[in-house]
């Protein structure tokens, strides 16, 4: 198969019916040397890219249509961490072999995404290699508006939206037993688009948990310079969780990595707001903590012990233990 | 090294010195979930993306330096094609593993060529993998003002920048003996930024030969429904290609990748402005050929009888001969 003809196929087989009074702002899509895309006059773009590789972020045995659908849900992940309206999606496949079936069912993967938040696909490539998936998501944003890491102010409430520690449950049952249910936890992470639109004007920061909880706050921390407590109690969890100890479980919730949902620091006058998002969007909202002036991340039971967690969350290029 | 380190190392020597007079519109850099950048008003985003795999798009013992200088190389040279202004990179590089100095090395063949072009990095990732990197190119151009590859008319003339074959050359040397000259010719292609500028208005249809002359001479003809022929004879090289038999040195030119040169399509009326753009560009600009009505295209020495080439253009997923 040629890399025209996987081109092509890709086109076809990823194309996003929208309806015809929505202009999507693709004045020159897949098919020649760039895209060009028509920004709303008045915004800013929003740009984040990502690269899933096979055996690290995502397991061998993993589907193609898992794998394009985790790709792009990762990047409208980042888009939604700023507040951005996700638009444009180019890609870039690396593939030991040409083959139209995976094809086929990478491009119903990451369709099925791609249609629910409005995402064209306008241009990529495919290469030959080891299985590597690149994806850069555009998107746009009123001037000023983006949801940051910095912002966060001593006194804001700790929100996360969903449960934690699912997807890193999934894959440490995966790594020994090559069997799990609730595998979608990893596999096909929901990007909170909504989420974002209605945070911005009301969050001081916002994060994606990609690394872990742990981690991902600490970014938060850094650019904010002030630090927090956490109550490991209140962390929100699956019910696939729910069976496991609470030590082990909470370890899973600070330090695993994969869930992909928004961290974000509110003022507690705002405190109100979260029943009302939680209800609009269908989704839980959790107060787990609060921004103190400094001091680090402290993770603390109700009682007010201090819970010492097993590790600060995924590093990459860091020696397996 | 921690991910953290390593992205941190890359900011900051990437980091391309502007004039200070001189926005370039980066509202949000590296360091935060995603960038935010201001398009300049009524002009239309341009995006590319493009992944070089080591052994694949390059040889595996090129340096950090050439790799990061072709890999931004071939992307400002999809801009170039449409005849955008870029602006902005996002970059995602898969590595077996950290290493401060070959970083260093691939920030400072970013920066040189970044720097060229006013090509600021605000975005991206690094991962553990098999070398490989991955970037996206973004720019902007006035609305409709895009060349495209379907704007091709009979009786055209069809012109090409530089020389070409001399990427794969080096690349034939390199692949027998492990040493060749003029090593730049394949590692550091040179985008023909200014070229794209002046040909906006002009040329019916511009690309850049990447995979061949013949291959993507060949996109211009399906894209625009017509033939061509070429004249062999006429075909620009450097004086590397120069000691060559006549008929090997037309394979190279025909049908060797990796030249980043502009191929374009020019009404003949416009002719004249040939030698200004080149003096002015300081590129040699020649005329190979012209589209024709139909026909696929024709190799032709000056006498007129066809010369048969040996390939058409390097496609990935074929099995090498």
């Amino acid at each position: 198969m040629k890399e025209f003809q996987l081109i092509r196929q890709i086109q076809q087989e990823t194309a996003v019916s929208f309806s015809p009074d929505c202009d999507h702002g693709v004045r020159l899509g897949i098919g020649d040397d760039a895209a060009v895309l028509e920004i709303p006059a008045g915004q800013h773009l929003v740009a984040a890219t990502d690269t899933l590789n096979a055996g690290v972020h995502f397991p061998v045995d993993t589907s193609a249509y898992d794998i394009a659908y985790k790709c792009l849900a990762v990047n409208l992940s980042d888009l939604a961490a700023m507040g951005a309206i996700p638009r444009w999606a180019l890609l870039s496949l690396s593939l030991p072999q040409a083959d139209a079936e995976w094809i086929q069912s990478f491009a119903a993967g990451f369709k099925s995404l791609a249609q629910m938040h409005g995402v064209s696909l306008v241009g990529g490539d495919t290469t030959s290699g080891p299985l590597s998936v690149s994806l850069t998501a555009l998107g746009y944003i009123e001037p000023g508006k983006q949801l940051t890491r910095s912002g966060a102010q001593s006194g804001d409430l700790i929100v996360v939206s969903g449960s934690l520690g699912g997807a890193a449950r999934v894959l440490d049952l995966w790594e020994v037993h090559k069997f799990t249910t609730e595998r979608h936890l990893l596999d096909q992470p929901q990007p909170r688009v909504g989420l974002g639109q209605v945070l911005k004007g009301h969050a001081n920061a916002c994060i994606d948990v990609s690394d872990g909880l742990l981690a991902d706050l600490g970014h938060i921390l850094k650019a904010s310079e002030c630090g927090a407590h956490l109550i490991v109690e209140d962390l929100p969890y699956d019910d696939f969780l729910a069976g496991l100890e609470d030590e082990l479980r909470w370890n899973y919730q600070l330090s695993g990595g994969d869930d992909y949902e928004l961290l974000f620091t509110l003022p507690p006058e705002h405190r109100v707001l979260l029943a009302t998002w939680s209800q609009q969007l269908d989704i839980g909202l959790t107060v787990i903590g609060e921004i103190e002036a400094d001091g680090g991340t402290r993770c603390l039971r109700k009682d007010g012990t201090v819970f010492e967690p097993r590790s600060a969350g995924f590093e990459h290029f860091r020696q397996k233990s």
